[in-house]
């Protein structure tokens, strides 16, 4: 049975993309020389969220995969023999872009990548401007310390999702995320809208018996648009075995590194007592590829 | 907008039919007195929970539908004007039964049945000998009240269902519940598991933007065949809003009566905020049909 010990990377990033990756690669470092073989980034990690505005020139900080960004990382998973689960502004081609995973491997070679499926639309958050929708499925990406099911932020409220990553093999499910407050919104609103995240995330361990992983950034970043007051990027970035049960937990504005194993013998056991797999009426479900039934 | 107010009969229940039915037609009578248009019962609330053992006799308690249980709630469906969601044993042919919820009109005419779906099996929960899985698919039932997703107990861990339900027009979603802790197991495992019983539900109120409600028996029921140590089931029935938000909680041990009104509006304007179902990635979830991808 693999050890995979995973460690979060909660950070707050700024508009200076060298600053960041620096900042990243320490981080990286640190990680690996507490014991993780898994490093997870937050989403978009080596820019502010740009997706609060709208504003062509953001394309420019796209890069392809590989490239310039890729080429850093690789050698910050090489360097301390780790996999590191990354999240790139990708450029396809002109005009194709897409919100990218990217796993590579402890000898710096690039795993796998994963292009978010889901994309977010809603003041602050104009992601359908950017992103174009990932066309790879929900494939997780094998390593040598696991089985990745890597996906992305708003991916992490489709159940749909959880479920086929771990229908094909996943042994974690990894979500890099970037995901705040808006802070006209009342405190109770603001209560409810993280633990609704924390909830659906829990979710998807317990109904696949399978540990999952978020990890978001931290601190405030204006709006330049000036359309909202811009976000708050919320932290709290966890960890969760296959019951739901927490096992690690950051702050809600600290960056912080927080980590922890896992179990492959708790899905297991786990899955024993609460077989849901077994029983899933694959004869039934055909009408989940239906926009609604009515 | 209708307004539905929900009550949840939150009960014990014991060997003698007659008398589970009367107390639990007293209790319909007191939630349609606090105002209620809605009431549900816990699952198979006219015994006990024979499923601890493996009994051919047990099939006895089937009856059909309609029937002369059927008759009793049909009546205090329509005396107290309510609308009433019912859990029985059917018996549908000799050889053929079913774990069955019942709705009633405020006329006392059934509105309609669902049959469980996703049927459980292990230590004391022998449901895969009773009850051959529901042929009915995921379809609410339509009543003065409103629309009502209603499924049953180990379909409360399945987000395909809920999903399926909403997709279909639900405005509720709603589980009668047998579900109790092993004494056998350890405190902290009990906790994780009744946690993991209300996260799972909360995050289909969450994914599919819908209020959703469970209604637990309480008490407990000795294993008839000595293989367990029985059952205590854990009450905590509870209604959810959109958000996943808990708007009524019940004790572990106490008979009550919660209730919430489910606001429709609130269904709104949360999907608004969190449009899940607008980015749902159809093209890519038909192997949700599968058993597994590998």
């Amino acid at each position: 049975m693999k050890n995979m010990k995973l460690a979060l990377i909660q950070q707050q990033c700024g508009a200076d993309k060298e600053q960041n990756l620096r900042s990243t690669c320490v981080q990286i470092e640190q990680a690996a020389q507490s014991g993780a073989n898994v490093v997870v980034l937050v989403e978009l990690h080596s820019g502010l969220y740009f997706c609060q505005h709208q504003d062509t020139a953001c394309f420019n900080q796209a890069e392809t995969i590989p490239g310039p960004t890729t080429e850093i990382l690789a050698q910050a998973a090489r360097d301390n023999q780790v996999v590191v689960v990354a999240s790139l502004f990708e450029k396809r081609a002109p005009g194709l872009y897409h919100n990218t995973a990217v796993v590579f491997e402890t000898d710096g070679s690039i795993a796998g990548i994963y292009r978010k499926m889901h994309i977010p639309d809603d003041p602050g958050y104009n992601e359908k401007f950017y992103f174009t929708p990932g066309d790879l499925g929900f494939n997780p990406i094998k390593t040598s310390a696991g089985v990745l099911g890597v996906m992305v932020c708003w991916d992490q409220w489709y159940p749909e999702a959880a479920r086929l990553m771990t229908l094909a093999g996943a042994e974690v499910l990894i979500y890099p995320t970037a995901i705040g407050w808006d802070p006209d919104d009342s405190k109770t609103e603001q209560q409810r809208q993280l633990d609704a995240w924390h909830t659906i995330q829990r979710s998807h361990a317990i109904a696949n018996g399978i540990h999952i992983a978020a990890a978001n950034r931290i601190g405030f970043e204006p709006d330049p648009s000036g359309h909202t007051h811009g976000a708050q990027f919320w932290g709290n970035s966890f960890i969760a075995g296959p019951q739901g049960e927490i096992l690690a937990h950051a702050s809600a504005d600290k960056a912080e590194i927080i980590s922890a194993g896992i179990d492959l013998q708790r899905t297991e056991e786990t899955r024993r007592i609460w077989p849901f797999l077994r029983d899933r009426r694959i004869d039934a479900y055909a009408e989940l590829t239906k926009r609604f039934r009515l």
